[in-house]
Order: C-alpha cells, then sequence, then structure tokens
C-alpha cells in the first residue's frame, strides 16, 4: 500500500562510514564531541549550523526556565510509571513527556504561530497593534483559544516569561516576534473584554523565533527541558519512591458516584 | 488498594510559591536562568549540586557525542510515527525514546553496573584485572551478555568512545571507573576467547561515573542526548517527509510465509 | 498550581471494597467474569450498559475488520521497539499505539465528526444529499481534507469497507450515519472534482454510530483492535525476528544529502 | 550498521493483494469479518489458530477479570495525560499501557515462567510441591520477589483469582499449570515463613497456560484489557474531566524538604 507524499529519499542531518560520523556537515569525533557544547549541538543539529553566543545563550536560558516546576501532571506521570514498571526507565520518560500536549507545554508552538500570524498580517507597518487586534478578533470569532496568556493564578506576568524577555533585549535579539507578543497583549483587553498577561507560553515562542529558532521544531524545546526535569524525578523515584504515595492521594480524592448494587459501599480507590 | 513501599512524602527536587520558584536550592528566575547553561542545568536537577568545569565539559561532550548517528531505529520509529500521526509531535518523540532500551542506548547503564562489580570486588587493589575476570567469568557462566563490548562490523574501539576516554584524561577526571573499563577489555580475550573492544555503552558509563555523575541516572544521558537528535528529525520529517518511504521499504524486504488459500499471491507490504 | 474545569471529584466506571468490585453497577466477580464475553464488557465500559445481539455483532466485526493488516508502520515501529527495548514488551506497544493518529487510524472519529455535521445540517430532511454538499463545500472552503474517503492505490471500496457496511443492513443497525456517509460519497465528484469512495475509516464510524457507540470513543476501536494485532507481532518478533531486519532495509533506502568534508563517502545507514 | 539476529525476512501472520487480506491464512473479508468474536480473533493473531469453546471462555473471562479495577496508577496517568494533551487520543492510552510492567500488570508473564520452571523440575513426577519448593528456594536464594504471590491488603485470596480458576475446571482447562501454581502456594509458608496467597497475576498465566495460550504473548493480556479500561476512562474524562483534579492532591500530598534560601515557604504543588 503506497501512502504518503513524493519526496526524495534524503536525509540532511548525518551521515557516515566505517572511519567517519558527519553530522550537519562536521567530522563528530574531530570537530563537535568536546569542541561545543550540548545546547550548541542541539542548535546545530535543528537549524543546521552552529549558533551565534546569543542564540546559544537565549536557548540555554530557555531551556533553563522550563526544565522543572515541581510536581505538575507530566511528572507525577512518569514518577507513577516508573513505580509499575521500574524496568523500563524509557518508559517513564516517554510517559511523561505524553503530556507535553496542548494544554500546557505544547502551547508554545501554537504562539508562535499566532505571533506569525501578526507579523504576516502587518506586513512592513511599524506598529503591530491593528494586525493583533485583527488576528485575535479572528480567533475569538472562531471561538479558539489563545495560546500563551493568561495564567490560572497570577494577574501579574510569570517572572520566568519576564526573565526571558529582558535576556532577550540585554542580548540584543529581542526583535519583530517579542513586539508582535507584546502587541496582542495590548488589544486583548479591548477584544476579549479582560486581562490576559503573557505567560511562559508566549514568551518561549517570541524570544526563540526572533533568534532565527524554526517554527516547526518549537514543541521540541519544552520536551528537551522537560526531559532532563524527568532524569531528576527518576533518580528521586528511584531512592526515594513516591510514585505510589501520589497515586493513592489521587485515588482518594475521587469518589465512585456510579450504580451499585444495594448495600455496597465504596471504600477503596 | 495501599501499594509501594513507606516513605516520606516529600521530594527534594523544587518548591515554589506564587512569587518563587526555587529548583535544587536555588531561585530559578533570580539566579539561574541565563546565569547557567543547560548541561549545567541537567547536572543540578540530577546531582543536586552545580557541576565543576571538568563534569560539566564531560557531560556535553557525552551528550554530543551520542545526540545522533543517522537513520537508526529510533530515529525510523520517530519518523514514522510523526508521518502517521502529525498532530502529536511529543507522542513521535516517545515513541522514538521507547527504543532506548538495554540492546542499545540503554546498555551504559548495565556497563555502569558492571564496573561498580568490578570495583567492589577489587576493593583497594591497584591492580584491577583479577576482579575483572572474576566478575566477567561469573557472567559468562550466568550466560549474561557483556553489556558495553563488542561491535557488530568494528574490530577496533568506536571513534566515539576512543574520543570520550582521551577527553576525561585530558581534562583530569578519567579514574577507577575508566581502570575497570579497560581491565575487562583486556581480560575479555582469555574468558570469553575472542577479543571484544569497549564501545560507546562502555566509554560514557565509564567517564561519567569518573566524574561523578550518578549511576542510576546513567540511562537518562542517552535518552536526553536523543531527543534533542529526534527534534532535528522531525522537524526534517515536516518539510521533507521519508516517513512513509522508509516504511515501504522495510516492509518490500519481509515476504509473508504464512499459510493462504491456493492460488492466492500475496504483493502487498 | 490551579489548573483545569471545575467538575465534581467523581466517576461512574468502577468502585470497589476489600470484598467486591463494581464495574458499572454490575458485580465483577459474581456476575461478568466467566459471563459475558470480552467484546461485550467493552461496550459495558464505554457506553455504560450491556450490548445488544446487534451492538455486540458490528463491535465484533469493526475489530476484527482492522486489528491486523500486514507491517504497516505502527507494526513496524512496534517490532523495531521491541528489538532493541525487549525488557519492556508495554513499551513496545504503546510505541505502536503513537501511530494511530489522525492519518490512518484515527481518520475514523474525524469521520464520525463529519458524518454528525451532515445530520445536524440536514435535521428531519430525508434526502441527505443537500447537507452533505454543503459541509464538505465549507471543508473544502477550509482546505480540510475530508476523513474517510479515497484510498492511495484503490479506485473501489474497500472491501473491509463494504462488508462492514453490508453486515449492518443484514442485523438490522443501519440507519442515519450510514445514509450520511453515503451521501458524502454521491456528493463528492461534483464538489472536489473527481470521485473519492468510501474507506475503512469512514465505514467504521458510521456503523458504530448508527450502532450507538459513543463518537468521542470511536479513536479507541482501531487503538484496541490494533493492540491485539500488535501482541501477535511482538510474539513472532521473539520467536523469528524481523525488527532490525526492517529497519537495515528503511535506512537503506534512504542516502545522505548534506554537506560533508571533501571526499567523505556515506555508506552506512 | 549491521545489528540484530539472523533470520528469514519473513512475516506468517498477514499477507496482501489489491483484492484479498489473507491474516493467519484465512481470508478476512469472506471468513473472518462478521463471522468470529473479537476474542477468537485475538487467539487467531496470537496462537495462529482458532481457538476450541473453553479456549475462548478463558480467555474472555480473563480479559473481562482485569480490564477495569479503578482509579489504579495506570488510569490516573492516562487521564491526566489526556487533560494535558487532548489532541492525542492514542498518547493518553500510550502513556497508561507504559505503566503495565513488571511490578503490576506484567507480573503474570514472571509467575507464568517460575510455573514453568517448576513443570520442567517435576518432569513426570505427580506430585509438584517437591519441585515447587526446590525452585521457589532458589528464587529466595537469588533474592527474586516470588511474582503472583500475596496481596497488599487481603489475606485470602483475590475473589478474581478465585473465578478464573473455578471457571478453568469447570470448562475442563485446568491442568498442570494450574497444580504448579497451587503447589507454590502452599508450600510458601515453609519455605517463606509466611502465607501469600495467589493473587490474580499468578492466576491468570496458570489458566491461560493451562489452554494452551504462550508465554511469550502472556503480556499482552494484561495490556489488551487494560486498554479496554483505558477507552472508558478516556470517554469519561472528555465529559467529566478529573485528571487536574487527581493532579491537584497527588501534589497537595507531597512536601518541598529541599534546601531554600532564607525565608522561602513552599506552599505551591
Amino acid at each position: 500500500m503506497k501512502i504518503g507524499p513524493d519526496t526524495s529519499p534524503t536525509t540532511a542531518i548525518s551521515g557516515s562510514n566505517p572511519e567517519t560520523i558527519i553530522v550537519r556537515g562536521h567530522d563528530l569525533v574531530a570537530n563537535l564531541i568536546g569542541s561545543i557544547s550540548f545546547t550548541e549541538h542541539v542548535w546545530l543539529l535543528v537549524v543546521g549550523a552552529f549558533p551565534s553566543e546569543s542564540q546559544r545563550r537565549i536557548l540555554d536560558a530557555t531551556l533553563v526556565a522550563i526544565a522543572e516546576h515541581g510536581l505538575v501532571p507530566s511528572v507525577q506521570v512518569s514518577r507513577m510509571t516508573l513505580a509499575t514498571a521500574p524496568e523500563a526507565f524509557q518508559g517513564a520518560v516517554a510517559a511523561g513527556l505524553l503530556g507535553c500536549g496542548s494544554v500546557i507545554l505544547g502551547a508554545s508552538q501554537e504562539a508562535g504561530k499566532l505571533f506569525q500570524e501578526v507579523l504576516v498580517a502587518a506586513g512592513q507597518e511599524d506598529d503591530l497593534r491593528p494586525a493583533a487586534q485583527a488576528v485575535i478578533s479572528r480567533y475569538r470569532a472562531e471561538k479558539r483559544s489563545l495560546p500563551g496568556y493568561g495564567h490560572p493564578l497570577h494577574k501579574e506576568r510569570d517572572p520566568r516569561a519576564v526573565r526571558l524577555l529582558d535576556l532577550a533585549r540585554e542580548i540584543g535579539i529581542s526583535g519583530r516576534y517579542a513586539q508582535a507578543a507584546l502587541a496582542v497583549e495590548r488589544v486583548i483587553p479591548a477584544v476579549i473584554g479582560k486581562d490576559l498577561v503573557m505567560n511562559i507560553s508566549s514568551a518561549i515562542p517570541s524570544v526563540l523565533l526572533d533568534a532565527g529558532y524554526p517554527l516547526l521544531a518549537l514543541r521540541g524545546v519544552p520536551i528537551l527541558a522537560r526531559t532532563a526535569g524527568l532524569i531528576g524525578h527518576l533518580l528521586e523515584e528511584q531512592n526515594h519512591p513516591i510514585g505510589f504515595l501520589m497515586s493513592h492521594a489521587a485515588a482518594a480524592a475521587i469518589s465512585y458516584d456510579g450504580p451499585a448494587p444495594a448495600g455496597f459501599v465504596a471504600n477503596e480507590n
């Protein structure tokens, strides 16, 4: 069964022969191992060229910002999975990453698309607010949520977002994407009727896209960062397990309210 | 249903309140974002303290060494998964990581355990060969494979392994684990009856354990490195898809040899 | 951090105490184990009530129809994953299921939504073609693909689809959803400009929705069916491994066309 | 790079041409869809032949027994994953299945291996207790846990296990594996020093192996059963979400006890 697009059967990332491994045009052993940092290698792998110092710094800062944030759902998922399947460390990491979806960590890429739409609509205009207003009015008309804005608890901007935006300015990479992100924030009250400030999921794409990181690989950034956080938690889970404790607490918070035979009392979960 | 060990309901990785996020004792926004590299953050998350310059360098080198090696099974798996489920980038990464198991990428941790057994057996002895001989003789008696030695094609050491071992010596972290790895290599011919040289899966644990990286988190190193490689491949898959092409080639290589009604000729796969 | 909707902390699927496990109101041990088939139990778990004989038959037929179709991408993914991580059977199944996304197996649910839109647009009308025409014209205007129609190779309907539709008529459950599916097929040539016949991904939702199976659980049907197929393949992979063979063939079909140092010839993949 | 065993490039499960799909020698459309139940198809896919009535009944009973047991860790994991990544139903199922590992659901296959060791040790002997005693004494000497025995709460046998063993006797398939399971239970007090009764993970392999189901596919049985349970929960999660509620409760049960700046009080999790 032939399915799929017509493309040439090629890859441009890595090639090798028994003596040499080439990665993005460079000899891995001779020129990369021991010579560049992992963050520079990530940029090389994804973008195809070495990062500038500013590009490297903003990618480092972004990865540090979102690697770890306590016992969030993906961490709980990962630790519970290791508790029940300790033979498969890789399975516990994979389970945790499966929660990096559109609601929380994946919103970065959606926000990046939003900013791109604003910039396309704005064309050469300096003031991005009319374009921002047009785009988010359309989102509202289509009943789509606004990725990257608002926070369940805080009325102020997420301090991690503020730090990333400041850093981008300090190192001279802040540009049109950051302006688009701020323009959206500014027109939200008029269009939506309430304040929704930038959160980490709008800060990440704005600084990375301004730095030249590709939109279609944005989803990878929280995933890579979070993988590091999960490794720390899975080491702790082996030495000081709380996976089952969390699961007991979660189950105890929920009651059975379905049908039951007369006299049955549920008391386990 | 109460399952699981008795431990205190605590975590020592991260805590937060509405103003501040603490990671391993440090204020994330004030002291980490923009101040340390991702690799330093990985070490902090896993080990609980900042790395020395040597520790940072060897972790960087290791991650760079194994992030990418062409169209290996985990990359194929990840690209095929994105081709059939493009809505879930995180699912494609997770599928690729699920192949980081005991046969290929997970062998690092098994090799690390082997070296630890050698060091425990050796005690204060300078010469690790007798202990190495005892341990691998036992492995052989128990019909267990030797993790980290031998290579399907090459008789010489994997050049990436050589580079990592050399670097560890250059930066002064090479120690007892590297000695254990070499001692095992040296006694293999007498015990096993053929040469099996160190491959990347024995080089990684020897340099990282010498640097003070924890054994129970070794599985995380190839997983983190490979996540970066997968992001590069998944970006390429979106721009230049080959997932279905690889799948067609794989299927075409296999014939159906099961029972069939008279006259049936299989010609699709 | 409080995220998520406001709902009561309850579940209606299962409750238990040390003596009794209740599933959807029934005593699991006394009344379900040994008394009902797995397919009846699936219906009970998902729908909340026992299926009629017709409902049971169409769910059985659907699951049988899509459990297995040779070395498709999800099967390759699963077998390659077991080859590289044999310690985690569950990981190999999970990897295979991650490919049950919107392009191939997940299209059933998308097609089900399409038919529901047609039925809502049609209201009480007997003739569903005007509504079908309106809905697929809108899909076309929004540049969305039509889930469940067309086939890479065949101009005729998928024989599995034909069989499911025939069976639904034989057992008396064929209804408005099947009519909607056929109406869409009939108006496609005029709207799209070419013939696109029903494939398995439109047959499945039409027969199951007519039988009363819930739309939001349609994604589960190919997943459950495919899990059975994967178990068969993973048993074969243990006894007669072809995971690495498929991976070699897939890699050999792709060439490296990225930059390289002068004189480098890639000959491994 | 050539890795992997030398095997013929063949599969015996399914072959097809544009007109016909053959599964295990049968024409899928003409002879299987609408003619056999899903459980019969599962047996056909895994074993390669149709089941007898007794084989079908015991597989149905086993799948019904373990499909659902309330808000166990794998269900929590699956619901939390859907809450954070609602675009990927398949990812939520995969995450849940990744917890079907050696500690809980995967113990069935380990218990099956134990019984096989007992039967090999017993040879033609009628009384399996001496062999059982020898095998579990060896497990104890090797400090391995006994898969399939004991229960965190109950001193009596799990009622689901009792039901499966009774049913196997009723339908005439109970044999040497069930005897091995009981022999192990009987010698445990003398060897281990306390009572550990059969739980569901020893009942499943004993009845299925007696029925002729293959040992190396035992891991698949809880996975298939649990997939059905997860589909029910993921439908409920869409209509009545509790994923975030469970996650809040789990996080609230755990305190941060790591280092922190003076004056920092953690109050979020």
